[in-house]
């Protein structure tokens, strides 16, 4: 079976596994601490970061962008990226901002100083998370959630009328975020909104299972009644 | 005639700019300091970041992954990101690992610390350069080097026997690098081959004539056999 190389609080990963599902396309998880640089690993994808997709004849595609653009390519079914090549642009545009401009500004940093750090030796960067680094990418968080809720004013999913690649790009992230519980959802209504919807998707329900050991999402991460 | 918003030194605008070439399309460029944000740029690309490309009929497409993926899609002549699946997700991976990983650990600080500061008062973050910053990029640009070296000894581009958005993606970064002189191209020899043969096509012209108002480029910026 096709395999998945992969962390659990990895937006790219899980941007990659919400595509997969929704494709309905079999996949196998083997979880990969990238970080340890594993010689077998770096054989695989010598840039040494997941996600990275082996299919059933032993290729080997790396890179969130790469991946779903491949999946897009060769499993036509639920098209992720539809319409014109302007609603595509609209599309990618989405996807970008979530994957630059929000990883930047908010999730990376998170993730980081919340997550990662708790399976680093001290000589790594391991310990207590920066306060400071988790404190401004909250602040930030809040413009981003307001960007969702303006959108949502005018369209049904992100980029327009149909749940895209842009939707699962930017649960991605916040999924992760929503684990360690750092998403003020009961303040922008119309983000919440969106994100019950996604959430409620059979596709996510993979995601909604994840459990990192030692590390229990909150009460409500699993919850659709949020 | 279509607008190309940029900065001279960006690689994703200069990325944009030889895409546009290379598939032989005309467009006007108009120099747009997005740190400025500027109301009317804002109201274009709300992320409020370069490249931005208006069309002739005033369609906007915004940021280089966006715009590039739009251009192969509707300028068919000369391809891009040529091939089967397999072959485009190689092509991918490679955009993805200039645009991202060479971003983080090379382009990004040293555009930053020798080009953006000196343009940015001195609240904003201007100011002479923090050499630290500058020293771990150019420590990681070898290893950058190294790789490009290392393809292009069972290749004739980055990505496999034709030239690709790998090869302008790549060519863009190290371009402005090469215009503040950073790049120790001598003691890449494979790496410079191919940089030899990318920068002595048509495409590149407009790149090498470049010029940022009290900032010439090094001698050899411009010289095809430098």
């Amino acid at each position: 079976m096709r395999q998945l190389y992969h962390l659990l609080i990895s937006p790219a990963c899980r941007k990659v596994r919400l595509a997969l599902a929704e494709k309905n396309i079999g996949f196998e998880l083997v979880e990969e601490r990238d970080w340890e640089r594993r010689h077998e690993f770096l054989a695989l994808n010598p840039a040494g970061e997941v996600p990275v997709l082996v299919e059933e004849d032993g290729s080997v595609i790396s890179g969130g962008m790469p991946i779903c653009e491949y999946l897009e390519e060769t499993a036509t079914e639920m098209p992720l990226i539809p319409g014109t090549a302007m609603d595509r642009a609209e599309t990618r545009r989405l996807v970008d901002w979530f994957d630059r401009k929000f990883a930047a500004e908010v999730s990376d940093g998170l993730i980081f100083e919340k997550v990662t750090r708790r399976f680093l030796g001290a000589s790594e960067g391991g310990g207590a998370p920066d306060m400071g680094v988790v404190r401004a990418a909250l602040h930030n968080l809040r413009y981003h959630l307001d960007y969702i809720s303006y959108l949502m004013e005018e369209r049904r999913w992100l980029s327009g009328e149909e749940m895209t690649l842009a939707d699962l790009t930017a649960a991605a992230h916040l999924s992760c975020l929503d684990y360690v519980g750092d998403v003020p959802w009961t303040q922008f209504p119309g983000a919440k909104d969106w994100y019950v919807r996604i959430k409620s998707r059979p596709a996510f329900r993979q995601i909604l299972a994840d459990h990192v050991p030692g590390m229990p999402p909150t009460k409500l991460y699993a919850n659709l009644d949020f």
